[in-house]
């Protein structure tokens, strides 16, 4: 037998406890023992809550209870979580988490305390949802080197994207109806600065190169720029507009970025819609393999935790192995040194000047035309691929010529 | 440190040794302790090989070796493989192995043996090659109750009807081209008439829904029936036409199926292409999650190979845990009690006679025309749902109609 402790009855939270009892046939043949919740740990009253017979408020009935086995924390955040979690760890007990923000912060720490006192902290659900990613890259990629990690891992911004594509529609009317159906926050900042996709890209990559990657060395941007008409430039070059989360081993060195990109119709990724994620690894023995699934929502994310507390029941006494050592050095190459390529649209006042101007900065380069134009006075062109601060040195040498107005917009084009 | 013997030097069994070499610094980080290969057992002489100083013929030198801990079977087959699995399992080594028909065959007594003996017996490679599926069926989604699997399992016909599709190749000219690339063996029968798809089925499907599938009772057909009219078909349905594994859990029974089947475009199977595998798990919790990846080829089974070699290192005296219990009775439902439905093609004299006979049997039905009709003399319907046997029968007395000159093909339609 297996008691669990959850802290925060949240979305996730509950979401763990209906799991555990729904399934608890299946989990017990698995697991080869009982699971079962013995305390369910949050300030809030749930009067009508099925699970009110184990639901405290008191910190202590989770803390003294010695027969807890595993707590699984689902507060979020880093300041409570990450003093609860300590607390649990050094009591001896593991400690199972869906709460990226506290692992990509502070998973060195953790890791590091966890080993010390021969327990695990298992963070699968920290990172897709529902689609299994953290254990595959630890144990079934694990003969292969990782070269890259390329995902689609933000739910909200995709079914954003998605609705802006398929159905025409406004980047603000796609939030507002994403925040109807439940699928984003009332403050969204988080998703669609793309400060979500960070730290999981941050966690994948940690895992994926065997060395902490600091989510705050990744360069992020967010979608609040893009607009139908940058898709429809996209879908003229015969690809679409996602939030990609991308990282490269570099030599010694990291290459990690987040923001909307250009990518090919015929990638894998162009496919995955609505709020789909999805994560493709490039392994040198194993080529690109893919992992698709729900990013988010109650069950799919309460699947991966009780996955874990599945695994922790299977392995009594085998607790965290391998830790992240935190870099006293950024080991993240700075974006401006790295290569890019860019959508660029600029709005101008003559057309052949323009082209003109941009090709005697850029060289020969690609004008993409919109099947129906919608601009007369906007040019649209792909640069060539090169350092991401020369290409950006010359567009803003592009904004001094008299041909062009202004620049609208610049998109990055992933084509690997 | 841990000594793996390889039995069988062929294509992976030869990756399995390249891989352990050429990673063997990230695996040792990420088993804790080096491995190394000690033995090839192969009667085929190997003056040029870069592992000729561990190639062996003599069975001896493995099974006396009491320092070997894993043994690697990548012979093949179900009779010498059988014999060595055994040998090893009693000698108290766990084994590995890429042998699909093998598992599919013996599994419920190896895993039994395995078990009995405190040891592992792993097959990850065995399904999908390189694609993680068996451990995150096992691990991942062990909160779920699994509903039901569909996939794309076989890498020579996926790659035979994209060729078709695609480039409107004959299957004839695509198998050649097959050939020519090694994608296909010289006798192409167990892929091309379902046999190793089938086999890789069961094996899923056992994990899945913790009960032993024998491969004998799923119903299998190949792919040689398909011509590329019945693409352009498909694609009049805004579908394509692939060999689809598919099993479902039906109260205590079990639906299994191997078949060309026609799915829409909308599927996440449609774009699986070339020789890429994919395979998506319906789970209560989860919802759909897929995994895609390289089906085959020497270093993605090999990392697949590995990986449980890992396993093993990592939980050494861990042994087997849940084992498949071979049931008395048959827990597949027979294929003509189901729900199927189908497009049908046939040759007719007379067009309206044709069509009011159809329907008359039928009910009101769905005429597929294509873009450019082909021949005048073709009707293609899609049959509403019903029972296999009560269409078939339908389908049967229609060729006995006036109008009805012969039926064509008989195609299944997928619509999960």
């Amino acid at each position: 037998m297996i008691n669990v402790a959850i802290l925060g009855y949240g979305v996730v939270g509950s979401g763990v406890a209906e799991v555990i009892k729904r399934n608890s046939q299946s989990i017990k043949q698995r697991a080869g023992t009982e699971i079962r919740v013995k305390w369910i740990l949050d300030i809030r009253d749930f009067p009508d809550s099925p699970d009110k017979d184990v639901l405290t408020k008191n910190a202590d009935d989770v803390f003294n209870d010695s027969s807890v086995d595993v707590v699984v924390e689902t507060i979020g955040g880093t300041t409570i979580a990450a003093e609860f979690t300590k607390r649990v760890i050094l009591s001896g007990k593991s400690v199972v988490t869906s709460n990226k923000e506290l692992v990509a912060a502070q998973g060195p720490e953790l890791l590091q305390l966890a080993k010390e006192n021969g327990v695990s902290y298992l963070f699968e659900a920290s990172v897709g949802g529902g689609i299994p990613i953290i254990r595959p890259l630890n144990q079934c990629l694990a003969a292969n080197e990782i070269h890259g990690i390329t995902g689609i891992l933000n739910g909200t911004t995709n079914y954003i994207f998605t609705q802006m594509r398929k159905e025409g529609k406004s980047f603000e009317d796609a939030l507002k109806e994403a925040q109807q159906n439940g699928y984003a926050e009332k403050n969204p900042t988080s998703d669609v600065e793309g400060h979500d996709t960070c730290r999981k890209l941050a966690i994948l990559s940690s895992i994926a190169y065997n060395e902490f990657v600091d989510f705050q060395n990744i360069h992020t941007e967010g979608i609040t720029k893009i607009t139908t008409t940058d898709m429809k430039y996209a879908e003229a070059m015969n690809g679409v507009i996602k939030l990609i989360a991308i990282s490269r081993k570099l030599g010694d060195k990291i290459f990690a970025c987040v923001s909307p990109a250009i990518i090919s119709k015929e990638h894998p990724l162009a496919n995955v819609e609505d709020v789909f994620n999805a994560i493709v690894v490039k392994g040198d023995a194993i080529g690109d393999a893919m992992f698709y699934g729900r990013g988010a929502g109650k069950l799919p994310t309460a699947s991966a935790v009780v996955a874990d507390v599945i695994d922790i029941a299977k392995h009594p006494g085998f607790g965290t192995e391998s830790v992240w050592i935190r870099n006293e050095e950024n080991n993240v190459v700075p974006i401006e040194d790295s290569l890019a390529k860019f959508l660029v649209r600029v709005k101008i006042s003559n057309i052949s000047e323009a082209k003109k101007n941009i090709s005697s900065l850029l060289g020969p380069i690609e004008f993409i035309e919109l099947n129906s134009k919608i601009q007369d006075d906007e040019l649209a062109f792909i640069t060539p691929i090169a350092i991401e601060k020369e290409l950006n040195s010359k567009i803003q040498e592009l904004k001094g010529a008299s041909s062009v107005i202004e620049v609208v917009n610049i998109i990055r084009i992933e084509e690997e």
